[in-house]
């Protein structure tokens, strides 16, 4: 039995993991289009601020401990078509040598590639995208060769949120350009703005609510412009507006797209042809909440996902839970992290939201160090049915796993009165009788019910 | 409608405001014992540690503050004996003035007391039990007018952990005395023994298998002596060695009394006397994993416990869900969780539990500032369900809120297995694409079917 996978970074070597952990005999190999398998492309803007010394700490694993667990590697080869009738895969190495492999199960974890805006001149040289690690070389020779003093990011996500927070770091001078009216619009606006002047409060410029139409060599200078008289000269630009499924290889196999344009898979991660499973930022993911599939590339999604196709390519019959859209990012000193839906999705998907916000201490007030978060919390009107949360604040407040109860009482599809009933921890110095999460639900109990 | 409450803690306030929420129109009176309602006795050492400036800052709310919810505050009056024929409270206040109180509905929340341990000479002067307000300003005055060089803290649990740590901050030579072979019994021995060094890290001498026979007056000086040969001189001796229900009030209105010796209630915190509720440290205590009653004084409990009583008092009909045995404590830079059950306490109550611990990062080891924490997952070997969870770590690596996510799971009665599928936050400066809390339930999966 062989199992082929094609792709090595979260997706394929999770698959690969679960494959040899459930069944050793099973022979495993992984192709991966470049040297860097099992690599954490979550980290190159840490990379990139000087925060990791080195790139190959960037590695989940090394090539020789995913070796250790009796999988084969194919580095530098890039597969080019699917045979399903004969399983085969075309290969190729970067030498230009060509080869056939054969399989008994495959698994398509292609990954996503950035999204190409439509902007004029982002060819030229000193302009970068940033999403796999050729990108983060490419501009760290930028960086340490030519010494830019100025940046421009364009894209106000989470990859621009941290590229800003890592160049600014760097020492650059950084401008965040985003089409929308705030930055970070994962969550709501009035969390964007507490981004925002996080951002400025660390000398980086944001301008929101503009296009940017182009970027031209001036000299050793690039002029970025677009709407609102946007005009910018900088050393460097570097745009990070999304990502499209990667899935030109799928294609040959025979295998449908769904309506995002990724792989149309089932819950068990198969895809339409036989015994040709995919998993990752390539495929559709299901959407717990919404019991639909939706497109959301995410690492921890990929690792999911990977871990299930693995499990399933051997003989398994996991399914994969479905994603709940957690998400959470460090911009300077701040964290801020949602889970679920808010209240402009969960509309449109059909509940009736009502959104409520509290500011509290992350700790009893009387002990010292206690700062001052914000907690959304949004449920639906009729059923009383938690459908989401969003929360801000400084680091050491505990935010990223304060989302993580919420998203583990949504996946329950727990009310939002019931997290009272949560038996979370308490000390003065880390939270309150009532943890902040509890606090925000009874708030909520409070607005749909004033004076019950 | 007149709601009745005896005892101002966290049990008493809690009913009173959810009463007062659910119905603005009952009538509520709460009979508090001392000066201060609604005090957070959590946060003592925090005060005898000099951390907390001003002990009056350890209200919760001010008494102005549950004045303005429409509640009314009798203090410095006891509670003596009820007539649930008549449906009278006889009170006494300080100054010896008696008056009778008559209620629609009565909530009982006195709470607990110290437990005296068999110790000879604990009437002597310098020597403390520590629980309420009046044990604290005894430390504080003694700390501030002698001046103590040095303490013996008799009991090696929360709060004697917690005074060790806050003793030591203010200067003094601490001594921590333990019956038991660890510090901290309600962990395993093995993260007990690093908190043991965490102690004996900051100058704490920890003696443990020791009983505690007497302690007498040398002097200005006391002399602490037992088992093992113990001979220890010290300024100031403190000792915490657990507590029990206070529940002479509820005997005399005929309220039954569990195996415990604490008061019996139902989920809906009604006693056996009609109209008369009881929640708090004074009660027993439903645990949702063992399905029966046991006796866990704990202040998130309290809060839970008062929040029912004063839904149900004013007609409502709430059920408490019952506790887990959420915990956890900072001692000095190192924080300490649990929830659960433990190896031991699974297999008294019948289960066939595995236990498997992990050391991890807290983060990604590549971003700068990753600790290593330890976590330990206890599950059913035959039916795969996770009964229980304790993690230790360094302050910041959010294990607080990490046994948060198994106290969730736990909840909702989820199998080991199942946490893989919680979607949790990720952004490499506070996790891995696995968090903590699903590397050691794989790491139990791993264990229990090696190579399955």
């Amino acid at each position: 039995m062989h199992l082929l996978i094609i792709g090595g970074s979260d997706a394929g070597i999770s698959a690969a993991l679960r494959a040899r952990e459930l069944d050793p005999s099973v022979e495993t190999t992984v192709v991966v289009a470049d040297a860097f398998p099992n690599f954490s492309i979550c980290g190159l803007p840490f990379y990139l601020s000087g925060e990791v010394g080195d790139y190959r700490n960037l590695a989940h694993r090394t090539a020789a401990d995913i070796e250790r667990e009796g999988i084969s590697l194919l580095l530098d080869h890039t597969a080019q078509a699917v045979d399903p009738q004969a399983k085969t895969v075309a290969v190729v190495g970067q030498d230009g040598q060509a080869q056939t492999l054969s399989y008994d199960r495959l698994v398509i974890g292609t990954g996503a590639v950035s999204a190409q805006p439509r902007i004029e001149g982002l060819d030229l040289p000193g302009v970068y995208p940033m999403r796999w690690m050729r990108d983060a070389f490419a501009v760290y020779d930028h960086l340490t060769e030519r010494g830019p003093q100025s940046a421009v990011v364009i894209g106000g996500g989470y990859i621009g949120m941290e590229m800003a927070d890592g160049l600014t770091l760097r020492g650059l001078d950084v401008t965040v350009v985003e089409y929308f009216d705030t930055v970070l619009t994962t969550v709501d606006p009035v969390l964007g703005q507490v981004v925002r002047e996080e951002l400025e409060g660390h000398g980086v410029h944001v301008t929101t609510g503009t296009a940017v139409a182009r970027i031209e060599a001036q000299g050793d200078r690039l002029v970025v412009s677009g709407t609102k008289d946007l005009c910018i000269e900088a050393d460097l630009v570097v745009y990070a507006t999304g990502v499209r499924p990667e899935t030109a290889l799928a294609r040959t196999a025979g295998v449908k797209m769904g309506e995002w344009g990724a792989i149309r898979v089932n819950r068990k991660m198969e895809t339409n042809v036989d015994d040709v499973y995919a998993a990752g930022d390539c495929v559709e993911t299901y959407h717990r909440l919404l019991d639909r599939y939706t497109f959301m590339p995410l690492g921890t999604t990929a690792h999911k996902q990977g871990r299930v196709a693995g499990e399933n390519a051997v003989g398994g019959d996991a399914e994969y839970a479905g994603s709940l859209g957690t998400q959470v990012v460090k911009v300077f000193d701040l964290v801020v992290a949602r889970t679920g839906l808010r209240d402009v999705e969960a509309s449109e998907a059909g509940f009736a939201p009502l959104t409520v916000e509290l500011e509290t201490w992350d700790h009893k007030v009387y002990y010292p160090g206690a700062h001052k978060m914000r907690v959304c919390v949004t449920g639906d009107c009729e059923t009383g049915r938690l459908l989401g949360a969003q929360m801000i604040g400084r680091r050491g407040t505990e935010v990223s796993k304060r989302i993580d109860i919420f998203a583990a009482a949504l996946f329950h599809g727990m009310a939002v009165d019931g997290l009272s009933d949560l038996d979370l921890s308490y000390t003065p110095p880390l939270s309150s009788p009532w943890d902040p999460v509890q606090m925000a639900a009874q708030a909520w109990g409070k607005t749909l019910n004033p004076g019950a």
